[in-house]
């Protein structure tokens, strides 16, 4: 079964919002079986919609519509879905009860009920957590519907609790997908390594980079998921062996997953003193549900008076070396370990631009020190410098990630520059 | 004119990356005066780009390629788009010199040198940030098409440089969008209060929902960029004027972007004590260029000893309040005021979930304090529990920045809960 995604809203094209949608919805379906062809986006326009939808429901299997559900003017998608399916809308009453209690007893706008009135005989998809519910049914000539609202927080658990059970049920075999992320090699400089693997047709293997990272992806398919990730398997395998250290994890979230991971698995804990990074290398870290266990202090000492007040890096180090330094990136990490009393201590200074930059340090250059109370570790990253602050900011916090990985694992490379993703990239 | 955007990758459809790429090409054509009506993605596969690519031409003025000319062997955009619009694909001398340059006289594979083979005649849009050039030509019956790489970072400084130019010389008139950013109210709440202004033809007016934010998109057309933004101007006006200090800002990037302007504006500083957004709060500050002027210390207390330690929470607040609680809040908030000799402190504590929560202390629950060394405010926030640990923490650290943009414009509400949109949204 293949499926096709429709996503509405004048908002996407005018690129205001990004449509993550279309990749919630795609991440969900693939596992179950029902490959996606197409994605398209249409704005809050009727007529576009209707010709989006005649088109879809002629080349696949199952059409799912994202967005236009809400109580606003321009929200359509219902109506017009209706039209094209030759669907009546009728009120449901456990969505209108649903709304009623999500409104406390207030008083409901008509706009508000409009929400309640769903496709006759449809299978609803209750929102858990807003008031547009979504439905699915079956076209007169066999074809899955699906609507779902636009909002991430309503659609995500929407999507697993009710649509994909919904949508599985008509489709058959198995996709599975498994992602083996690499830190510190380009996509050119892997792909030139694997042809033979992504050469086959089962499973499949490609190649993708994301700013300062990149990823195999390994799709297998058969009968169900069991057998396709037995498919997988000797590749993943392979992949690990032609790129050792490189790789820091096989479907693990991020750099940041692995850490925490590595480290609850050993109690130990790690502690940061951030300056370019501004904090995000804390962020990225407590994203991780648990990470209070391994993480209990960070620090973002923008400023070099707190560098020397709350890390005790030497004035002299500041005034000789700058705050842009080995020196000071080993002093922060001394300090903030100690500070914290954990047993590694990360310490990024750097120049994340726009601005700030000299000959001898431009922006993009970054330091990164790990400690472990016996031995410090320097890492110096020179990002490229027009690709701006939010990147130069990532790319940093994934180093130090790196560096604190390698050092647990005992990999080596503690020290080894790692952006050549940058310099290989095709 | 109008542009469809086709963009090309099996790694979208399958949702292991977003497409951040419509929206930024998008957000490039509307000044432009380029509507777009369409947004497809299609995978790796040459027959339905192809199917694709004439559905486009056959209905839109411009077509937008992104993806698909890097290195690797799935990279068939060129190829296909040159099959379909009946182009020879040559080698260019420029793009091939700007490739060896980019290796610094490594031994190029011949997957590198494939990116140089670019449609004949065609515009070439250097990449300064990668390998693959863009290109950009007009079919035989007058259809634009350009084509562009994937990657975000080589991506967005093609599109203004040399893409926006090319495309734009085809076009007329320009489309000026202005965004009222509003914090605190919900979609269907605001949407209920501006029927008229959403009823307009030119400018349009249309509400979009954020988590735990709400935008006004107002949109006029006119023959140029000036007497748009002209028709804009009123009913931007009108929008301030109804919802007054639940606007943070026109066009503004973000709330911290706001409260960064209002600091620097005022040669004040603010330090940040956080427990349950780990770095997030200061993050968003530093996201800002020319933020260390505002802000020189923050500090991630995430265990209780470094709350004590550091900030001088006494251990019987803790105890007896426990480190969720308004008491701890308004503690953190004085505490890394007085640490960093800011002007402002903001305290943040509660519980991002999944787990931690308890029925006196739910997940979602979050204390946010903030002290001008005068007085202390304190605002509690409960979040909806199921909506996850990233949203919380985004929640958290947005009615945070609330608060002190209200204190700094002397707005008043700086310890009502924010989160209505939440409560309020279609």
């Amino acid at each position: 079964m293949n499926a096709e995604i429709i996503s509405v809203g004048t908002e996407l094209l005018l690129g205001h919002t990004v449509n993550t949608d279309a990749s919630f919805v795609a991440r969900e379906l693939a596992p179950a079986g029902i490959g996606l062809l197409y994605a398209c986006t249409v704005g809050d326009n009727p007529e576009r919609l209707r010709a989006a939808l005649r088109t879809a429901l002629g080349r696949s299997d199952i059409v799912v519509t994202t967005g236009g559900l809400g109580p606003t003017g321009d929200d359509l998608t219902k109506e017009t879905v209706a039209a094209v399916t030759g669907k009546k809308l009728v009120p449901d009453r456990g969505s209108m009860e649903r709304i009623e209690r999500y409104f406390q007893g207030r008083e409901l706008g008509e706009t508000q009920k409009k929400q309640a009135w769903l496709p006759e005989g449809c299978t609803v998809f209750p929102n858990d957590f807003g008031t547009a519910p979504g439905c699915g049914f079956r076209t007169g000539d066999g074809k899955l519907v699906a609507m779902l609202p636009g909002p991430p927080s309503e659609l995500i658990p929407m999507l697993k609790r009710y649509v994909v059970p919904f949508l599985a049920g008509g489709a058959g075999g198995a996709i599975v997908s498994r992602m083996v992320h690499i830190f510190g090699l380009g996509e050119g400089y892997v792909a030139e390594r694997i042809p033979d693997l992504c050469a086959g047709a089962n499973p499949t293997c490609a190649t993708y980079a994301k700013e300062g990272e990149m990823f195999v992806r390994v799709t297998a398919k058969a009968e169900d998921a069991d057998r396709a990730a037995g498919l997988c398997g000797p590749v993943v395998a392979e992949l690990r062996k032609r790129f050792g250290a490189f790789v820091y994890g096989v479907d693990v979230g991020s750099l940041e997953e692995a850490a925490v991971f590595l480290l609850a698995g050993r109690r130990q804990t790690v502690a940061t003193a951030e300056s370019c990074t501004g904090g995000l290398l804390s962020k990225r870290i407590t994203d991780i549900p648990g990470s209070s266990e391994v993480f209990h202090l960070g620090v973002t000492t923008y400023a070099n008076e707190a560098k020397t007040k709350l890390l005790g890096v030497p004035e002299e180090t500041l005034r000789k070396c700058g705050a842009v330094s080995p020196q000071t990136a080993r002093a922060m990490a001394q300090g903030v370990r100690a500070l914290a009393g954990a047993d590694f201590g990360l310490g990024v200074t750097g120049i994340a631009g726009p601005g700030g930059g000299t000959p001898e340090k431009p922006v993009g250059l970054v330091y990164l020190a790990l400690s472990d109370g016996e031995s410090v570790w320097v890492r110096e990253m020179r990002g490229k410098a027009r690709k701006g602050r939010a990147y130069q900011r990532e790319l940093a916090a994934s180093n130090a990630l790196d560096m604190l990985r390698r050092r647990i694992l005992d990999l080596g490379g503690i020290e080894d520059a790692a952006y050549s993703c940058e310099k290989r990239r095709g």
